[in-house]
């Protein structure tokens, strides 16, 4: 009664739909494509926030707060920039509302001069502030980001996914050659993948994108990527070196130690809530959610099981006696996020909450636990032996002192099952298109698992990239991006035949 | 050379924006009336949020994230809360751009069928989800808290006091009855005082908002006011007390327990970066901001007296130990927050900007320091004796043991001035209305100092209180609170000579 209506094997969108709404993550708004973000996604994105804002202030970096909307004139400037975006953008044009035959209505004496764009990332408006701050050397390296909400307006949503409206954050940086300026690239991207494997145990590839799939207005465009539990792959973090393109279009010259005048180089990176949909492909079982550890709002949940009768106090003083303990000791660097819940409700059903919400360890106390001074709990990522819940019965003391080694273990143990099937699942024995016509073009069913595949080519741009992208499209497949770690020798290229230049990936993807 | 160009006293509102600018706080931007707010304004702002947030949760809130946009047809539900903000409401219009004769335009075929609204404030559409989550009196009371970004189209801005977007948090709450409501409401606004008074060093007065004042759509608007240097008053955060009124608009309805139908009564609060405006404005002086250490996002400011000479190294290395030795102690709850400022800059300057921000210990440390073992600085809320800066020097040992306790003298001189200030300025003796416009009437050289006056009114409704209004707006007056703590008895009413039943503040207000 309690299992998720669906199962992955069943219908993997369907699966990740029930995991979002059953496990208290988000669900859709009245207001088309946008979400509305609750206390487990909520928190589960603040613990990302805190992980990386860290990282970002560690590294030098500071934040400020850019607004909400830009005028519209500002991505005219660059052209590819705005040729990117300019679809899916929410315009604002009015900054007041009128009552027009007793229907409120955009006042139309209210009509902006220059219509205003819901920022859908803010290189434009950031760079134009760069453009005045940055005088002299000496102002360089400027780096800043933002945690702030954007827009996308998107026609096919889905929750954390592809939303209209995300949040995320932003940096931006400039410097005073391209040296520097790639040297923070990269710096921004490792910090992307310490986070997304050491915190939120999701294994990635790093490595470049091709021409095709850059960031509008950019010279190169890395990324890491992931491995949904489906096969499919998805962009879990992107870092760009601008080059000069954005500091031509917005004028953001210094005067160089020679007293000359000199372009600054730009980079922008980003990650965003999308990353919790992520997670949730990455580790969800067909009982819900399995939160990593270091990820969790709450790491240990205890549900006291109260039958209204007299003995309920008791219990509840041990139950919290027990979470003021565990909450004093510390696991995975930071003091453990223990909670009772207290909640007026069934215990049978404030556990399957925290079954679906993935808290990694659940305890069911009851009054011979109490009297017996022991904790039976469950571990999340390994809930059921067969069918059966697996429950686990320890001293009060043994438990409190075991806790923080066994959140650390169950941390490794997600990261580990995750790293197994990413790796079991990059086919590298596809060396010819036909190869990759004959797995991935053969009648899919619904759900059926593709992975990925490694394969070489000899790096074509314009048309002939083009024509990749066209051939690749039909098979529903792209290319993910040029891995960091490259063979030492190449074969030849599996789309024109050439000498190849570069390994890469490629997938179905998010 | 390093004092701000323009003093309090010589133009109060002039001052205010130049702290602003010059301490790193905010600038304006290129969109109308929003502004960009720099690392030490965010800084501060980050603090808020942590101080702010923790007592949420403490008192049994959890963080939700609703969507920007807020459908129009949402607002028409309460006909007083649409009518407050339909005059400042930002609306989209437009889901696209398109070339139209080489010129980006809203694209005509991308227009809404519905506009939406960038939300002002989000009682509506949470309202709208709580219609949906609420079912019976087990699901109350629901607490919930957002930090969000909203917008208000004023026509006159200023940095941080009004702009057209601005940060906040809003909270809402829904309740079985009044009374839970209302101690709801009363918390919400104990927190704030909290938050304000403890941590922000800012003296309020805590009271309930006139009816011609209150939150539009609410039975009873609660507020902190806090007075700046000027005399003026700043509303520094409100707690609304909302009845049914949402609930009936929007159907937020529950089972009770004897199986019947009811209404909920429901809450919203908020505070924003207002806020910082308030600060600056309660702890400025002419040379610049004093920042309260448990706001400071850098406590203890190091600068190294560097001179390019080999010395140098031997002096960073003094600076960076003493900051790691400091950061490793705790003062005011948390580690203590230490810098070493190593920016490629003159000395000078570079204390100059940290004298302008307000870093609550500005240690200037030259190789005589080092090699003695000792610490020069200077307390930022008493700069100067006379004209001059007063520095002391302590041992280094002596400096890292005494710290934190200089930092909570520190903050309590802070709160004890304003607090005195704001005790000696709210005067008691305007016992008439000739009084007030006798103190208030007389031509106002710019700047002049008008402080509160408390004030005793018969709490007239309707035309009356409207005549009040216009009464006081003559003398550029509003009504600020009637305070918590009132009088046993009381005179005639200063407006209408009838008997009085209420103590009220009256001032000229941001």
């Amino acid at each position: 009664m309690y299992a998720l209506k669906v199962t992955r094997a069943e219908d993997f969108p369907e699966w990740y739909q029930t995991v979002v709404r059953d496990a208290d993550f988000a669900e859709s708004s009245p207001t088309r494509g946008c979400m509305i973000i609750k206390p487990w996604g909520m928190g589960i994105w603040e613990r990302f926030q805190q992980e990386m804002d860290r990282r970002i202030r560690e590294t030098g970096h500071e934040n400020y707060y850019f607004p909400l909307l830009i005028p519209l004139s500002f991505f005219a400037k660059e052209a590819e920039h705005v040729e990117g975006f300019a679809k899916e953008m929410a315009v604002v044009t009015h900054h007041r509302l009128k009552a027009i035959d007793g229907t409120l209505k955009p006042d139309p004496e209210a009509e902006l001069t220059e219509p205003l764009i819901i920022r859908p990332t803010s290189e434009t408006i950031i760079g134009d502030a760069f453009s005045k701050w940055i005088k002299s050397y000496r102002d360089l390296p400027l780096k800043m980001n933002q945690w702030a909400n954007v827009m996308r307006w998107e026609m096919r949503t889905r929750l954390f996914l592809r939303t209209a409206e995300f949040l995320w954050q932003e940096g931006h940086t400039a410097h005073v050659d391209e040296a520097d300026a790639m040297e923070e690239t990269m710096l921004a991207l490792e910090m992307y993948r310490s986070v997304v494997e050491e915190v939120m145990a999701i294994p990635v590839v790093c490595g470049e994108k091709p021409e095709n799939e850059r960031f509008p207005g950019a010279d190169r465009t890395y990324s890491i990527e992931a491995m949904m539990q489906d096969g499919k792959a998805l962009q879990a973090g992107t870092s760009h070196y601008l080059g000069t393109h954005f500091a031509e279009a917005q004028n953001i010259r210094y005067q160089d130690k020679d007293g000359g005048m000199s372009l600054a180089h730009t980079t922008s990176w980003g990650t965003s809530t999308r990353l919790i949909g992520g997670m949730i492909m990455t580790h969800g079982d067909d009982d819900g959610m399995r939160t990593p550890p270091a990820m969790a709002p709450r790491q240990i949940v205890v549900v006291p099981m109260l039958r209204n009768k007299p003995e309920d106090d008791e219990l509840k003083q041990y139950c919290k006696a027990l979470v003021a303990e565990l909450n004093k000791g510390s696991a995975l660097g930071s003091p453990m996020r223990a909670y009772v819940d207290e909640k007026d409700a069934r215990p049978a059903d404030k556990r399957w909450d925290w079954v679906r919400r993935g808290a990694p360890l659940i305890c069911e106390i009851g009054p011979r636990d109490a009297a017996g001074g022991n904790v039976t709990f469950i571990k999340r990522n390994m809930l059921r032996e067969g069918d059966k819940i697996k429950s686990h019965t320890l001293s009060r003391s043994d438990f409190v002192a075991q806790a923080p080694g066994l959140l650390e273990a169950m941390q490794k143990e997600l990261f580990d099952e995750a790293k197994a099937r990413l790796d079991a699942n990059i086919r590298g024995d596809l060396t010819s298109f036909a190869d990759i016509e004959k797995y991935y073009g053969t009648e899919d069913e619904d759900g059926e698992f593709k992975g990925w595949a490694r394969v070489q080519w000899s790096r074509p741009t314009g048309a002939a990239l083009e024509e990749v992208g066209t051939r690749l499209k039909a098979l529903k497949l792209t290319i993910r991006n040029a891995p960091m770690a490259q063979p030492k020798s190449f074969g030849p290229c599996i789309f024109t035949g050439q000498p190849a230049v570069e390994e890469i990936l490629i997938a179905r993807a998010y």
